[in-house]
């Protein structure tokens, strides 16, 4: 049963696994005393657009922690710019959007054609494909469209959203316009994103769970399908994760995701349940629990192996990102119990069914 | 069928109704100019603290927006005062708690028999009462044992609840003590409020939903439930809310209440499926909804009475709280419209039947 290819593409196309395949979201991050280093002498925006800089902190955090696979460093916000749009990033405070997007005269005036200028990202990945040399896959990813257009309307991160679904609300067909130019966009960068080797791509629509199932499924859902499917042409899987999502997975699974992202909240057997077993689904340990005592951690990666239940397609990750505090140490076992955890898991399964 | 009891009454016990009963989570506050006056002229804590003005500001809301229940103005975190903690308000920052939970000797220092000190909220009770008189039934509330140790901890709001989680996950013990002292506080603070005429209690779990449904099911539930319990014993029922609940229904409902409130994320249908249609339900607009033009509000008012489908037990209201800057002409003309269709949808329904 064990083939050549990764465990990791292998659990995107529900196919056997020796173990679980693990990574985590924002696995490179502030928590990492290496990226830290780097993050001292250049700031967020520069790492990203430097492809050495973007692979390094790529790699180390990739192979430091021994996870399944290697998600490319880069910022959601990134497709903003060659929109027009300007970003910066204050010390603690995430993303800060000048001139957030109040009128139709700047819907208007964003630029789609700008999507080569995103060409670092790419040059980032072919970096990372050539360290790893098929040992460990790559994986791309882009905002979805609603989520970028939220940090774009309400000018950062949002309580409420109240700007964002006020312009779904009172002005569907400018709002539609929108979300087309930022497929217009995200569509060629995702596609040079493969070009350049990402082996998956993760589709971040991290704050569709604001939304009401209607809403998303109306004026949300056709948009990222669209991207799902440009980047299924090309023969490689789509993970689509949002956080909150438990009104949303049915819709979600309409746009046709390989793996579905699920965060904490619903537990993995019941989010089964409600897409009937088809994708694959990717989660789901609370990034908090990574700050519990050892026993307590391990307790809860059991847990959710448990609830996976050595499902076929079962990708380990956290439900949300990795946060800045987090114990290096406690990450890094829980790599460890994953692979042993669920390595005796499907031996158990294996002698039971054989 | 129609009786002298009011309908918010009526429909907590999941009895027939004329029309769908509805008010509004922060009814009295700040997107009314009435309540600004007040406020400009005393402190959030001063109000509260003077039941002439808390009644005062409870009913004009009532009455200027025609709603079927009076909930009482006061502020989730008045118990915390006589535990012997120090809160404040700033502006626009929301509450703000001095010396934040973080050490066992500091849980330990809690005071748990000053109940009594919140007798101002039961004194307001008794004026609203008298001055409805029966016409319109009045609601007491509290913030549920979680949600209120989260702020303890966190010393405000939070985003990630890392410091409450990693209680709950490091000292069960430490936190099973909390819960027991809040338990300890809350009820008689409840009890009071029945006393002093609340007809119904809302129990305020607002942040329960970022926890996993074990996390909730062991560490929160059984200390809501006892709550939830002694008042029933008094023969008032209880409204069990939180928000981003949609993994924990089945949990709370275990609790017990007569009522669940579910936020907009959660069709009302799926959430009545979810608990094998026994509780009532609240809920469940946006209230970001209420930002929209007239005519997609309505078309969303009659979107939530639809799924409703004129089930017995609905109370119309939001899926959280009236937000600062929403228009009062809109809230006023989705109570207008809540009767007016739901109404109309009672009337089918007895057609049909009859």
């Amino acid at each position: 049963m064990p083939d050549s290819r990764p465990r990791f593409l292998r659990a995107c196309r529900r196919e056997p696994v020796d173990s679980t395949p693990v990574w985590f979201m924002r696995q490179a991050g502030r928590y990492l005393p290496e990226y830290r280093a780097v993050r001292e002498r250049h700031g967020l925006l520069e790492i990203c657009k430097r492809p050495e800089l973007a692979a390094e902190v790529t790699v180390t955090a990739a192979e430091k922690l021994g996870v399944d696979a290697a998600i490319i460093f880069a910022d959601l916000l990134l497709p903003l710019e060659p929109m027009g749009m300007k970003l910066r990033f204050e010390a603690g405070e995430g993303p800060v959007i000048e001139e957030p997007l109040q009128t139709e005269k700047q819907i208007a005036r964003l630029k789609t054609d700008g999507a080569g200028e995103l060409a670092y990202v790419g040059e980032a990945i072919r970096r990372v494909r050539r360290h790893f040399n098929g040992r460990l896959p790559v994986i791309g990813f882009a905002g979805a469209p609603f989520t970028l257009a939220s940090y774009m309307i309400e000018g950062g991160g949002s309580r409420h959203y109240v700007a964002t679904k006020s312009l779904m609300a009172s002005a569907p067909d400018l709002w539609a316009g929108l979300m087309d130019k930022l497929c217009a966009v995200l569509e060629p960068y995702l596609l040079a994103q493969v070009e350049a080797g990402a082996e998956a791509v993760q589709l971040f629509d991290s704050w569709a769970g604001c939304l009401a199932a209607d809403d998303y499924a109306q004026q949300v859902l056709p948009y990222s399908r669209r991207l799902i499917q440009a980047v299924q042409a090309r023969g490689v899987p789509v993970i689509h994760f949002a956080t909150n999502s438990a009104g949303l997975l049915g819709a979600m699974q309409e746009a046709g995701a390989e793996v579905l992202g699920v965060d904490w909240r619903l537990p993995l057997a019941r989010a089964w349940e409600e897409v009937g077993f088809r994708p694959a689904i990717q989660g789901n340990l609370d990034p908090v629990a990574l700050f519990a005592p050892a026993a307590e951690l391990r307790r809860r990666v059991e847990a959710v192996l448990e609830q996976a239940g050595g499902r076929l397609g079962h990708i380990f990750n956290l439900g949300h990102g990795i946060l800045p505090e987090t114990p290096v140490e406690n990450v890094q076992a829980v790599v460890r119990w994953v692979r042993e955890i669920s390595a005796a898991q499907q031996e158990r399964l294996r002698s039971r069914h054989g």
